[in-house]
């Protein structure tokens, strides 16, 4: 028998996570930090990251208040349950919590690591890997303590019943859900501002600088240099960080609450809760895989870049393969030795899981081919630049669009074959083939997210690495530090293109995930509202009423009927299209927001060279707190925007169009915010790499008027990439999210 | 009692436009062509333009038979019905005819506008006018031909039972849609095979003449400006024209069909019969008043720009306030003496037509706005410019994301009350409400397209101005000349605006429409297949299989429910991603094409300035027939695969996933390609209009630096514009035709 303290299990490994990234943060801090201006560049860009940081969360508690309020008074009207604003807010607290920490191990490690490269390549390696894992660690730690905790708390006292809910695993599951919320709200703003501060700093720093002035990256010359290390910190650290929490947290709650939703009628007993455990058990012991994934990164001292890059990706490969194995073993604990309906589950569910990790590898692959100068695409649109910036442009855009091809399908392929696993490779569309099939969906999203712990240590690594390079040239370094560092920072290209696709893959799955939970809400508020009723009966649609019984009994199934969600449906079809100009318009509103920050930015720049007096010779300090004010005050401003209208619109579909149209907005915004983001995230890619490319000496190489216009690709490709992209992924679940914390209000009262 | 003849009216109609058509081009004929140096430059585009035509015609003739073929194979398995081979055929035809004719008469008309600018603004303004307007009234003539002959044909006689398919309207309405495919196909190659002539033409033409060598558009010493000329003619002429020929037909062929189903059991006589005939009768009746429209643009002798747009807009203005009006009465005399169910009926739908008007009319200004430079917007792009090209880029795409909003959401809310108006304000989903809702979307997209043949007269102006430019300027015409081709200009490009905005809006209306009739379809070929079993079953699923009674009375509703054609299937899900995936995809291959194409085009263009002597100084002629010849290879050789993966991408989804996976693949499609199409043509448009607002005299006038990074946006743009943007128009609508052709195979066999 599978008892409640099993979950134990998952709360040990996350506490084991924490202690590891606590031992490699001390570690870290051991090694000695360089010369005094290394510090005192390494202090500028920590405080400046601090100090943003500090404004950015500012505003988040603002909105988190509101919101938290908000849930608050429909908790009071009986539209939520009493527990939805705690939790919304420790999934918020946690998210921030990540960034934080992974972000004041990055702007500590730098100059650890440039210092670190001085030695030699492999002591880089070691420091920035190792500083990198702590952001890994704090991650999938903090998620599984809240998850853990939460599940405990929720599940083993009496909370739900003393507010008033139910208290049974799909009423515990989809509370958690809004725990996600919190984490995806997070994450937005996190993506969002960390977005536009890093990419209004980047762009205006390269286009005065590198375009202008013919000064060299990360010189210290430029005003807008720490602005642009800072930035670094705060988008590809801490954004990132919060980003993948999101993913992480999020898949593994979407899973436990398809779990519960796809087993409650199972016949066998404890079927419905140890579906609910597995999710938990994969991310656990992904925990500790990731963990031996980690200590196996290391090589011989006078490793080339070769063996560099076989180093972490024996890491990671034997991470993903180790987790495929021992999925087979969880499964088996769990359902191995069940008979009749459910005899084949535990193999048949650890298919679901494996398909995910294929997925994700091949997606990355597919990234890696698009996106680095190895490969043809890139080399392409770098040999576009002998007719100039206008075609590298067009060719970047193009590359992009014909690279979404291969992740789309693979994602498709994943869909049907995860579904088809975890059903028994039953196609036929049914409420229990359906609901089992789904949570295939979601445990394949899980399956590829399990390594995070490692793969996100090679992402988080890169940016460090990049910092570490920023801080020898600034601190004038011998040429050789720097080209150790350049070494590390050009792996962290490559390994990053890996885990975007993860990101991007487990985002969709997730989000495919999270449609079921959310029809999952809508039943729970229709038997909330029907026990609350007079009469016993709640308004489904003007013809249908339900009551507790028969909405508790309603299948997924039943609710496409019910409300109509199918593709003749008017209301639906607008809620598609009104999804797809949200991707649109979001990126737009981040693109834009970009743009006008680095215009100050440029202004400024351009400002401290013609008005401060040997700036230009290196005599004079510019004036590097203006560019980082700058910077962080557009992000500030800018970020607000798009973030609450990721928010608002899905609540005002439902209040106009009703569920079918949220189902619609969902579906439009998931489709179309995916393609759209694999598009930017490798024309971005893409158009950097090319620039690359030419600078190794290629078509002209540095300085040549074919560099030129492969520059203007890159600094177009900075927001593509590390802005509107990136928050691509977060949007299509928030607005999940949103919908499902919405639910009740949607149910209640709708236009159409 | 209104009977068959009625068609005539519509005949006439055609006969008519046609008529004026052939009226105005003997006018235009009669006009002086001016000074022998612009005979010969009119010779040379005219020659290139019709080899290049020819040659399209060529490949484009293969692919008809080959696509003739299948269909004749499949109606001998008895997949499809033994008429639409030809009526494929037809529809080809007819679309390529108005392009043939609508560009030889565009080639004809330039050099003579040119002449006649040379006397007044108002002369010219009048040559060209009536040019387009050829095209204009050819598009609707010859639709109206093929769809009034052909609907003659097959209800007056017996050829449908002589094939062996069921003559009723339903039958005949969907057999119809085939001729729509034609079109359709037809258009794809068109739109794509022309707009990769013209922007490679163009681009290439810019990016030496322009920024290497600063010698101004259209420059006789510039090789490509022949080409660049032909490309106005063979993309912006003919290819449009091919693709408004295809929505104009497709509108009234898709609501022709949802009319026919809508009422297939009405209990009223003829009532059937009347909803078929209702879109013939509006498009008509636009006619007449599209003629009335093109006499009323005339102006004074001495008009400046702003009377010169008043005369154009009074013109189209009249004629759809005029239609409106006619519609109230065409639908009283159809439908004003029902009673009960009915009794509301004609003002009802007529109120659907005026929606779709208004719908046009909101895009088309938000265009506009979005695109013109006299709005902040635009302008905002141009100010960019002083921070370089990357920020150019940036904005511009920026603007174009942001811009989808207001179509988007007026598409939707025209989605939703058109369907309201239709259904009599019934939002409860039921088969009846459906249907008829569905027609009333139908009808708001010929209502949008009914005075197309006025609006199409201002798009094809257009061009016809834009190549009386070049001509001017290369035979050397006084400045005021040029001046007053240049203002001909500019109106041809504000005018344009509203026309994409007819474009864009009613491809959506009307490929929601198609998504009815793809189910119409399926229905038809369940019927066949039950009625040629030797048990007299169709199998429709694994547990379902329907007589042909069943199939027979089966209801959109049924079949959304007999195929699980809901929001959570997995496989409709699948579909929806591969369809936004298309889009982007298509776009990607075409975008490439054009910049592959273009730096063909750059090499020659640098080689003859570097190997021909005196070319720069204006001494020696350069190898115009060379440029034309690399434009034309180009175009040929990179149309074919994105328009064969836009035929066979909807067969493979149909043969892999099944009709879900279908509507999913449709509806995927038409969200993305919608927002994406929005998204291109603005961005493309702002760009081209910062680069002017530049050249005005704004942000450093022409030949600054920023005039520079305005014309990198303009040649990113080209692509966009007029290359991607409008093949996407016809995407989604190609698709949706492939899928209803395909039906019988889909139905028969499929994987999942």
């Amino acid at each position: 028998m599978i008892s409640n303290s099993i979950v134990y299990i998952v709360l040990a490994a996350s506490v084991l996570a924490l202690t590891f990234a606590f031992i490699f943060y001390k570690q870290m801090m051991k090694q000695d930090e360089g010369t005094d201006l290394m510090k005192k560049i390494a202090a500028h860009v920590r405080k400046g990251a601090m100090a943003y940081l500090k404004q950015q969360y500012k505003v988040v508690i603002i909105v988190f208040i509101v919101l938290a309020a908000i849930f608050g008074i429909m908790a009071y009207f009986k539209l939520q349950n009493g527990v939805v604003w705690f939790a919304f807010l420790t999934g918020g607290f946690f998210s921030g919590l990540a960034g934080f920490f992974g972000m004041k191990t990055a702007t500590y490690a730098s100059a650890r690591t440039a210092n670190a490269a001085r030695k030699s390549l492999n002591s880089g390696l070691q420091v920035a890997f190792r500083s990198g894992a702590v952001m890994g660690l704090v991650v999938v730690g903090l998620a599984l303590l809240d998850v853990s905790v939460w599940f405990l708390v929720l599940n083993g006292t009496g909370l739900l019943e003393a507010v008033g809910a139910e208290n049974d695993l799909i009423t515990i599951t989809t509370t958690m859900l809004t725990f996600g919320m919190g984490a995806s709200t997070q994450a937005l703003f996190a993506r969002v501002g960390g977005g536009i501060y890093t990419k209004a700093a980047d762009v205006g720093a390269d286009l005065v600088g590198k375009t202008e002035y013919n000064i060299p990256e990360d010189d210290p010359r430029n005003p807008a240099t720490i602005a642009d290390n800072v930035g670094d910190n705060v988008g590809d650290v801490a954004g990132m960080g919060a980003d993948l929490y999101e993913s992480y947290a999020g898949s593994i709650l979407a899973t436990m609450a398809l779990g519960a939703s796809a087993f409650a009628t199972a016949a066998v007993e404890g079927m419905q809760f140890r579906a609910v455990l597995a999710p938990m058990l994969i991310a656990a012991v992904g925990v500790l895989l990731s963990l031996i994934g980690i200590f196996m990164v290391r090589t011989k001292e006078n490793a080339g870049m070769k063996q560099l890059l076989g180093a972490l990706s024996r890491g990671t490969n034997t991470a993903a393969v180790l987790i495929a194995v021992a999925t087979f073993g969880i499964m088996y604990f769990l359902f191995g030795k069940e008979t009749g309906e459910y005899a084949n589950m535990w193999w048949q569910t650890s298919l679901s899981v494996v398909v995910g990790l294929l997925a994700g590898v091949i997606i990355g692959k597919a990234t890696e081919y698009y996106t680095s100068q190895s490969y043809k695409p890139t080399q392409k649109v770098a040999e576009s630049s002998k007719t100039g910036p206008a075609t590298v442009i067009i060719s970047g855009l193009g590359l992009g669009m014909l690279s979404t091809a291969i992740p789309v399908v693979t994602v498709g392929v994943a869909i049907v074959l995860a579904y088809l696993c975890a059903n028994g490779f039953n196609i036929e569309f049914t409420a229990v083939n359906l609901s089992r099939g789904l949570y295939g969906i979601g445990i394949a999203a899980v399956g590829m997210l399990s390594t995070l712990g490692i793969t996100l240590a090679t992402d988080a690594y890169g940016p460090i690495a990049d910092n570490a390079g920023g801080n020898a040239e600034m601190s004038g370094l011998e040429p050789e530090v720097r080209k150790r560092t350049d070494a590390l920072d050009a792996l962290g290209n490559t390994t990053a293109a890996t885990g975007k696709g993860f990101a991007i893959g487990s985002a969709a799955l997730t989000a495919l995930a999270l449609l079921a939970s959310y029809v999952e809400e809508i039943k729970i508020a229709l038997v909330r509202i029907a026990g609350a009723a007079s009469d016993g009966m709640a308004k489904v649609s003007d013809t249908v009423s339900w009551t507790v019984e028969q909405a508790k009994n309603a299948s997924l199934v039943d609710f496409m009927d019910v409300y109509s969600v199918n593709l003749m449906n008017p209301v639906v079809l607008v809620g598609v299209f009104i999804g797809a100009m949200m991707a649109f318009v979001f990126c737009g509103m981040t693109m834009n927001a970009v743009g006008r920050a680095a215009q100050k930015m440029v202004e400024e720049v351009r400002r401290q060279f013609s008005t401060i007096k040997g700036i230009l010779e290196g005599k004079a300090e510019p004036d590097y707190e203006r560019c980082v004010a700058i910077s962080t005050k557009g992000a500030q401003h800018e970020m607000l925007v798009p973030s609450i209208l990721a928010i608002l619109v899905p609540i005002l579909t439902g209040v106009i169009l009703g569920v079918p149209g949220v189902l619609g907005l969902l579906i439009g915004g998931l489709a179309t915010g995916f393609v759209l983001a694999v598009f930017m995230a490798n024309s971005g890619g893409a158009w950097d790499n090319a620039k690359k490319y030419v600078e190794e000496g290629n078509f002209g190489g540095k300085g040549s008027e074919n560099h030129k216009a492969t520059v203007v690709g890159d600094t177009v490709g900075d927001p593509f990439k590390d802005t509107s992209g990136p928050s691509l992924n977060i949007l299509i679940k928030l607005m999940s999210m949103v919908s499902i914390v919405m639910a009740g209000l949607t149910v209640t009262c709708h236009l159409l």
